[in-house]
């Protein structure tokens, strides 16, 4: 069955049936000209919005709706973390070609609503409308926190450490084995590992609480665009510099793995890749005991690694990756306006 | 100059440059990973979005990059209106596709504040990414009110009466206007009061607080997707009917004028054209009183026109327009995905 098949209306009450307003803090959720939402008293409100458009963003081909519906949420509940916040609401906005099929429309909402129910954020709104070119989604997220323990990216001091979560690369790993058709020539669990991080990223919500609650970070940003461009805004946000220890870069072997076979340095995905949504932050020396609880958070914990140091030296990255030489990173990271 | 010529970057700092983070509500405004922002205590949040796409929900032959600024604003804060609500921050994304000028970017955001300072609506966020085939937009509107003064569709009870603020029908005649190429064919002064109804809508967002303050309505929606199914939404969504006096329905001269230039029946602009932006409410008979001081605000006065009823008969809309039939109503409005 087609979306033209099935009025906005129809559209409307599916979405609520996936939907149902259980939250206590939604006052009137889906349904009405605008959703009317409570905050914890004293809290202030965290707003991000992401857009993401078929062909640019994302390729039907390689991520299926119910991912996408995933991806969508966990792109913004990443900038979400990358300010030490929690996530509480979320609207979309899907702009959704005539043919598509009610099934692809319900897969990406179950998708949306799986991740949205493991950190308590609740659809409240959203819009929907037709598109003649390609599907179109906006996800915007609002959320919540405590005015002293917001994390920006200002606020690293020169002698801060530079840590990450997880493994980077793997994401744009996953792309690169997607777009060169290499699927079945890797071991089964590498290319799962692969996948996984590119098309359903786990934002990093817990760790960015931690660090904020407990003071440990000095700045915080999520990596979407690539390690490089995200240490760059810490560092001009912060009006210091930094060093990145290229050989330090935590790359599982999946990644290495992917790497050798696709003759790509896998470092280069780390610098430039993005899309990992893990979280890259410092922090002064003296906090590094406390990073030891964040190492036991989850299930499976969470690998830190100390990755780099803030220097003085303003608007200047180096590596040390290649064969000790110091590359400058300034031209790094993925930007979606100039010519590359 | 062509935004590819500019980084994202480079955009962000211009947006920066029209949008000084002034209000002391913007605790981070737009640069970082999320806006974090203060309402007034004791306030709900208010939180709608809307999407637009080129060639569905605008021509850019037909209006200008500031005009599309301005009216991806209004659109979004008509919805705040309609429960009520005061506006305070705004997000918006774009998909830009690569030969756009700067110039068309600048003047988008300067039609976007010059409507956003009318309103104390601060931009504080959103997302720039490149698009393929055509201009996409996304506006969040982010809102406050008194969890006690919420109004929504669901409220009107059988005996209140049903009115509307402006002229309705206004919109879909400029846009008839434009689409028959008809523009110098009628008095300017014409022109220009339909055109600017289609291009830059006003949000009745004093109506809709006076509204709610003042506990007059009982019900309340705006007018985006044609009277008639707005007045349907009110009416199921209190479980109730409504009866629309055809006769009485605000028509402007303009619009007569332009029906009877293009050989078509304003009235049925009025029902089913959509965009006109007013607000349609809903109030129990003895509240009639109040209205007065409605129709004395803003500068030129608020025409306040009772357009019929709500009756205990369900899901039965009618209107004894045409030659005193009475006719369902139930099939009008506009609908993005049904066949028409």
């Amino acid at each position: 069955m087609q979306l033209e098949e099935i009025s906005e209306y129809g559209l409307v009450q599916r979405i609520i049936k996936h939907f149902p307003s259980k939250s206590s803090r939604i006052v009137i959720g889906i349904g009405d000209d605008a959703a009317v939402l409570s905050l914890d008293p004293g809290k202030e409100l965290v707003a991000t919005c992401d857009l993401l458009i078929e062909g640019i963003h994302f390729d039907l081909r390689y991520i299926t709706p119910r991912q996408l519906g995933w991806k969508a949420l966990a792109v913004n509940l990443s900038d979400i973390a990358a300010m030490g916040a929690e996530p509480c609401f979320a609207l979309v906005s899907l702009g959704l070609p005539h043919q598509t099929e009610v099934h692809f429309f319900d897969e990406f909402f179950q998708g949306f609503k799986t991740l949205g129910e493991r950190f308590q954020t609740s659809l409240c709104g959203g819009d929907m409308v037709s598109s003649p070119r390609g599907l179109v989604v906006n996800v915007t997220v609002l959320g919540q926190i405590e005015a002293s323990n917001v994390l920006t990216r200002a606020g690293a001091k020169p002698g801060d450490l530079l840590a990450v979560t997880g493994f980077l690369g793997s994401s744009a790993a996953g792309l690169a084995l997607l777009k060169n058709d290499c699927l079945g020539k890797l071991p089964p669990e590498v290319e799962k590992e692969l996948l996984k991080a590119h098309l359903e990223p786990f934002p990093r919500i817990q760790e960015g609480r931690f660090l904020a609650l407990n003071h440990v970070a000095s700045a915080l940003n999520d990596v979407s665009d690539g390690l490089a461009r995200e240490v760059k805004e810490i560092a001009e946000a912060s009006g210091a510099g930094a060093i990145i220890y290229g050989q330090s870069l935590p790359l599982s072997e999946a990644v290495k793995c992917a790497g050798s076979y696709l003759k790509q340095d896998p470092v280069l995905w780390a610098l430039n890749g993005g899309e990992d949504y893990e979280l890259v932050f410092t922090f002064p020396p003296e906090n590094q005991a406390k990073l030891e609880e964040l190492r036991k958070m989850g299930k499976m914990g969470t690998p830190i690694t100390i990755i780099g140091e803030i220097t003085r030296a303003r608007n200047v990255l180096y590596t040390e990756l290649f064969h000790g030489r110091r590359v400058s990173l300034d031209r790094c990271g993925y930007d979606h306006f100039t010519r590359s």
